[in-house]
């Protein structure tokens, strides 16, 4: 995969990823390190939670869709490296069993105005799972390298 | 910790974390996980990076965050269930080592408009290290359940 600079970048470019299954065991795995709460870790307890079934904690989907955006097309010169989001959403739970992908949208290409090796990309990520349903969408802002002299054109 | 409902929150509440210490192991062993680029795994490459040396995941910071804030103070009946975040940032690198807390600050109280039982309160969490210095900043939205009639007082 050839690595991407600023320049590579523009406002509506739509970049894929693969697919990782979040099992059961994973889910009560990452909920005992990082989100010890019983919608997390105890079925009859998550039925009765307006979760109402087992689901994986927020920030689980966070480091999986992390995950999937290494691995995928997405592959800007020096990482996928985040100063920070603008919004985040979990707009439904991900299941044991799941299967997530994501899709990362292009929204804003700006170069810096203090630093002339680099700029910040917007781009918008949906995570979905196995029936096209999103379950997590945010949109970060990444710092991204101009290109430099003589590095190689895309 | 006694549970806090709806009319437990007021603007202005600070609720406080124990501490976290975050090791190198740690730091590989989630990187490895779920966030594989190479400021997180490889010291070398780290250095020559815009982090100047080895960091952890911000995904790893937040989940870190998590943990903190389950085993805190804030106890909304029915757990810490966010919905979405209006901002979130990671002003420093969390490094080899370092000991994380966390406050939250209440920012806002509302019923919900359609659900009598419940309402949405927004808060910013602020998790620092040990010099005191902020290393993530956001503000989310969390569901909480109204005080049920015969519920205890706080």
């Amino acid at each position: 995969m050839t690595e991407q600079y600023l320049e590579d970048f523009a406002v509506g470019q739509i970049f894929n990823t693969g697919r990782i299954r979040v099992d059961k065991d994973q889910i009560f795995a990452f909920a005992r390190q990082f989100d010890p709460q019983p919608y997390h870790l105890d079925e009859q307890a998550a039925r009765e939670s307006p979760f109402r079934g087992l689901a994986a904690s927020g920030w689980h989907t966070a480091a999986v869709t992390m995950r999937l955006l290494v691995d995928g097309e997405f592959s800007p010169a020096g990482g996928i490296l985040g100063v920070g989001f603008d919004a985040m959403s979990w707009p439904r739970p991900v299941r044991p069993g799941d299967e997530l992908y994501a899709k990362s949208e292009v929204l804003e290409v700006r170069p810096s105005k203090t630093r002339p090796d680099r700029g910040l990309i917007k781009v918008r990520t949906t995570t979905f799972n196995q029936n096209d349903e999103p379950v997590q969408i945010f949109t970060g802002n990444l710092l991204v390298p101009r290109r430099p002299a003589g590095a190689p054109n895309r």
